[in-house]
């Protein structure tokens, strides 16, 4: 096994990667900053997790008129929350998230949807807002039932412990089998003034024994308006979330949330310069804490960015996933192995039924592969570069137009292990 | 780690799968019975394969008028034999093929396809035919070049080793990785006679290091017609090497070869009892040999099938792939685990975007979700069941008529192994 490269898994600086490095007016605070002014958290045990950890968080908006955006899965399987709060939330005014670990809520049939509506109106009852201000979201095991009883208490619990800098305690509250914390305190300089964004994050893919999905929870005092908090949540979640895979395993209840304050007071108009820097630091964010996922994901010894070049937008795409996706592309992304071949297949099978494809490869900027045959190119320099913590492969397909990108981890020893070895 | 349940690699039985039993009319010769009359093979060591194992050979039938099918990957990185022999073979009408492991001679470009052109030249030359009745198979790294002076010297080996009963140096030569032979000598009972039917087959799914693809080469001395032949084949392939999945990974080499010589004299005509009972016993076989090439996964435990009915055919075959292809449901797999959760998952991933799927999920005869929701079942039973060497998956849709399924091996530390760290 080869022991060259840092183990991801000990990543934790956020913008610790070339592939998203913070942007000069973005300062990144200490976690111990508190969230923005408007914001008030929690996070407590209720039992829902059998580890005792904690397991219910709340998230208020304090703000007299707030603006929100969110994002959900597309899973056709979406879970009870998610279908709950895209269907019954005014999700351009949410006041209140009311999130937990140790259960999904997932494959629950109309028990689980009327024990998330349980949910949301006791959350809404414990802040004093409207049922359809308060969002759910949940992660955990699918197929099993929510403990409604020891919710509610943990609701009442966390109502009493809301505080400025909860958001520690909500962030514990959502992790699961994460390996370190994903969570940010920013300071954002934007022409109009001074503005905070902060983050809490959980996820490693679908990827862990018994629990699953990703959830982001974003907070800023900046002033928006509800389209403008559309739009940059829309745009950045799609250069991050929409961009990675750990084992191509889409979740059941991936979401997102957005809840601007605004009680800075700087107003971040539409197709402002303050509306175009405050969507460069939420991109920034949003791709850092994209890329601690695909870091933290089981087993991960290295990730990796496959960028796919030309062809149409279709093509590009099928492409991109399919290597990311490829246990044998991620299996010798984890040995460290220059093993190219792979990269040709996998693409070749993408595009399966269609003409020769006459593609080029390159491994961090040494080109193996033109016009769809091998070239000469130095083993020695190409074996070291898959060596170290980050990879990079370049695909161009023949034609112009196309270009995206999918981060992705390797695939390991303790990806089978968590994944299988679990039951006794 | 559990350890109930056979290893699956031990299996070596033909129709040792309850989903892949021998047909009454059907059976089993030994495999020293020899190839059908009209029939010569050899296989040798060429020098191609770094273990100095077999690696080239030749496959020839000696019929005045000899009738043949052929299918290939649909990959559009197809190797360069592959595109030749589908360019300029007649392939209803072969006289020989060309077989040699070591080398895929994919991502080879025109340098690949002259080398190509090259062993078709000599094969022909060795063998007394024209080079459109010589195919190529070949199986190997991926970006290497064709040691093309070694193969030819093999080629006029192999010519003087040809025999009737070379079918075992043949299959030989074509395996790499494969962890057992997956040979068959059968004798088949039709209405007008007695036939034989014999294959040589080599694959473990594109799974190993440098290895890739499935081959299979099929001989019968029964007398078709070449439009019989090709469907026979098309028919069989569909329903057992397209539905087998061991990482969801498509060979640029992916080839499927079947030579009838009528040297018994028993004629199969089109749409009679004879070309019925000679596609049974083709069906049975090929679904055999897929699910050896399953059962021969790299690190392969358990095996799965995963049946979908209902919804349309493009749903259900997404479906289908989506459980088959999750490293999830292929770890739980693994584990001996009944994790059902993650084929809802992988169901709901694969119809995204689509209303909220109500799916029923049965695992051995045993109901675990109903309309998309966990129903009460016997835990421990169910326990019992997923750790026996082979698991059935049943997912119903919404709606009739659809019906497919896909075989499928598990997800071990062992392919981890084999895939990633052998570098170094």
């Amino acid at each position: 096994m080869s022991s060259s490269g840092q183990p991801a898994r000990a990543r934790r600086e956020l913008f610790g990667s070339r592939w998203a490095p913070a942007p000069a007016h973005v300062r990144e605070l200490g976690l111990d900053a508190g969230l923005p002014a408007g914001f008030r958290a929690a996070g407590v045990v209720a039992g829902l997790k059998a580890s005792g950890r904690p397991d219910v968080g709340l998230l208020v908006c304090d703000a007299p008129e707030p603006v929100s955006a969110a994002r959900f899965t597309s899973s056709a399987a979406a879970a009870a929350p998610v279908m709950l709060s895209r269907e019954r939330c005014e999700l351009n005014a949410l006041r209140a998230v009311l999130a937990n670990s140790g259960c999904a809520n997932a494959a629950t049939g109309r028990r689980g949807l009327d024990d998330a509506a349980k949910s949301q109106g006791a959350a809404a009852l414990a802040v004093g807002v409207a049922p359809a201000q308060v969002a759910l979201a949940s992660t955990g095991g699918i197929s099993q039932y929510l403990a409604v009883d020891a919710l509610l208490k943990g609701i009442l619990q966390a109502r009493a412990e809301l505080s400025g800098d909860g958001d520690g305690a909500f962030q514990a509250a959502i992790q699961t089998t994460d390996a370190f914390e994903k969570r940010a305190c920013l300071e954002v300089t934007l022409p109009s003034g001074v503005v905070r964004l902060n983050a809490q994050c959980k996820g490693a893919g679908m990827i862990s024994p018994r629990y699953a999905t990703m959830l982001c929870f974003l907070q800023t005092d900046a002033q928006l308006s509800a389209e403008t908090a559309e739009l940059l949540l829309g745009v950045c979640v799609r250069r991050s979330f929409d961009r990675i895979s750990v084992d191509g395993q889409m979740s059941t209840n991936d979401t997102a949330i957005l809840m601007c304050s605004g009680a800075s007071g700087v107003r971040v108009a539409g197709e402002s310069e303050d509306e175009l820097r405050l969507g460069e630091a939420l991109d920034a964010l949003l791709r850092a804490l994209a890329i601690m996922i695909v870091a933290d994901g089981e087993g991960a010894r290295r990730i990796a960015r496959v960028l796919v070049r030309g062809g149409d937008g279709e093509a590009a795409e099928a492409v991109a996933r399919a290597v990311a996706n490829s246990p044998l592309v991620k299996a010798a992304l984890h040995g460290g192995d220059p093993n190219w071949g792979r990269i040709v297949q996998a693409a070749g099978a993408a595009l399966a039924g269609g003409p020769p494809l006459a593609l080029d490869v390159e491994i961090e900027g040494t080109q193996v592969c033109s016009g769809g045959s091998s070239i000469p190119y130095d083993g020695q320099e190409l074996a070291r570069a898959v060596a170290r913590a980050e990879v990079e492969y370049a695909v161009s397909l023949p034609g112009e137009g196309a270009e995206t990108e999918v981060f992705f981890s390797d695939l390991s020893h303790e990806y089978v292990t968590v994944n299988a070895d679990y039951t006794t």
